[in-house]
């Protein structure tokens, strides 16, 4: 229907299709006892001291949350060194990249991001119905060299995730520098380390940011921090970049009990560290099952892994589900992207892929 | 600075000045036991069932959101009568008013709204770099007949609140159904209904909503229902309007918790009306006090009131902040916006106005 004209962009637009939430599976197939890795969320679910500083707020909830974000922006400020001028808060990161989108590129403009990559950086250049420029991906990582060669008068934005979503792939700080001397000044380049928490020791983006005024480093609560049912993400920048995103930014977008969680969940040390021991033994469980099976794998420096099933993915996904496990086909053939979960979930996938591939750990041998 | 160019709206974007915080008056101010009137919150907070709701699902705050809304659709589906497949939701009405404006307004197009209207809906226009026709308000109302015949060719978009904020003006269903005859069939109008809770018995826009395909209606929890703290709106629209709407929508863009508090809120129909006892209540006081202290006022239909402090506003906004009373002033010569407190609240604001105008009830006898 015609009447009313969405904009040519929107018109075009095929929305993100996020994965099942567990009550709608269940709804769905009449199971319970799911096992979800599909979302790449936190298996130990957030720090107790989270849910004790939003229990001791809820008292608060007819208030509206303060628009300028004192309290996240100062635990943010204590714990990276980035003054409150420099930091952007976002509802979740997804409200970050599409406020990076919408400050920085117009119709006329082109957005570079890599093939295998994030579908929201997809998403956010079409709404604006700029021009997507999307490079090849080498193996299954960004191509630097590519990207800044594909960069032309109109880029104003570049996205780069380390590790990339969905393919768990990095790079190092010695390539990005190269990548970085590359990119014109006036381009904006998004450094988006949605899952830095894993691998912290890899790559030190702050001080990237510090020698590079174009950089943005996207940050979210939503992934190692284990908050994603609360939206709750930051964008450090410089002092420019960060004015220019607050005058888009709504003024509530991060709610209060959000913003509480943050920074409770920002200082528990202790958390983070335990969530960092449990995905670095269910990654090696989970490559020790792969290898097993006799299924390749690429190897991942998040909390997910992308493996190959040898067969259709969507249909491999959806004999999954009748087993009461959820993963992620993510649009690469044969592939499927798995959450790392507790031990007792991976080994529960493990064996209902085994089930679904009609695969045993002992067909290894015979396969050979 | 300017290596990197912001898009053309976004560099004349002035960003939104939220009220001001409790916490953040105190730190400045260095005094506690402060009465904020100055963002139409519920001086009641929220309903007791949405805390423990909320207090109920703290053990899913690693998970996301629930993307498809279907818990709190299925609501207000229940609760309103329109499809879910009409309904979109919104991180407060604030990110429907801005998604209403990127899927339907571009550059070349203009958007309508009054004088003395919600600052916001000026703002996402802007961001957009569309042409803004303000169209000037007949006493502090919208002056319909007006907005209709400013309507141009490249209108894609009228903005109308009932009642208005900040103004707390109305229309009745007959001046309103004068307008829509007069409005083309392919230019959206928001019916924005944020305070429509407090005198529902005035006006059914669901009505005027299967009528016209053309009508966006946009409600938010913040208000009435308690729940500014957590950001939830929704909007009701045809299938095709939605559709368009949910293309842009961020799909996390409403966090779990407050889809759990939303539900709670819409069923717990003796909150809404033991809110809007109070709000009458207190409405009359505050009528009677500004009588007494000879100060006129806009009569009001939403649960904040416009009075004619006959004095400069930011000086007298500035006075009473020192008294330990947060109001609002908001671009109107001597005239600034209180909301509706408890009984206390309302008793304390028209003291501390006494004193900083240098009035007494007494006085309007000498005045007079």
């Amino acid at each position: 229907m015609s009447f009313v004209p969405a904009n040519e962009g929107i018109s075009k637009l095929k929305p993100y299709q996020p994965g099942k939430p567990i009550s709608e599976l269940e709804r769905e197939l009449g199971i319970t006892d799911i096992v979800k890795l599909a979302s790449n969320e936190n298996p130990l679910g957030c720090s107790d001291k989270v849910k004790q500083a939003v229990a001791a707020e809820l008292a608060e909830i007819g208030r509206y949350p303060d628009g300028g974000g004192f309290i996240l922006k100062d635990q943010i400020q204590a714990q990276f060194g980035v003054t409150a001028d420099r930091i952007t808060l976002g509802n979740g990161s997804n409200d970050l990249l599409e406020m990076f989108a919408r400050t920085f590129v117009s119709e006329k403009d082109s957005v570079i991001y890599s093939q295998h990559a994030f579908a929201v950086y997809a998403l956010v250049t079409q709404a604006i119905n700029a021009e997507a420029i999307e490079v090849p991906a080498k193996g299954f990582a960004h191509d630097l060299d590519a990207m800044a060669a594909a960069i032309k008068d109109n880029t104003k934005l570049v996205f780069i995730a380390n590790p990339n979503n969905p393919t768990g792939t990095w790079f190092e700080e010695a390539e990005f520098e190269a990548f970085m001397q590359k990119v014109p000044a006036n381009v904006i380049v998004v450094l988006d380390e949605a899952y830095v928490e894993y691998f912290p020791e890899n790559f030190n983006s702050l001080k990237f940011l510090e020698q590079y005024p174009n950089i943005i480093v996207s940050r979210t609560l939503s992934k190692c921090y284990g908050l994603a049912a609360l939206r709750v993400g930051f964008a450090l920048a410089s002092v420019e970049v960060t004015d220019y995103l607050n005058r888009i930014r709504q003024p509530f977008n991060v709610n209060h009990l959000a913003m509480v969680a943050a920074v409770a969940a920002l200082k528990d040390e202790d958390f983070i560290e335990q969530s960092r021991i449990v995905n670095k033994a269910g990654m090696k469980q989970l490559e020790q099952g792969f290898e097993a099976l006799g299924l390749n794998y690429v190897p991942s420096r998040a909390n997910f892994i992308l493996v190959d099933v040898q067969a259709d993915p969507v249909q491999t996904f959806n004999a999954l589900l009748k087993e009461g496990v959820i993963v992620r086909p993510v649009g690469i053939a044969n592939h499927l992207r798995v959450s790392i979960g507790t031990e007792a979930e991976n080994a529960k996938f493990l064996t209902a892929l085994a089930k679904v591939l009609d695969l045993a750990p002992d067909a290894v041998e015979e396969k050979a």
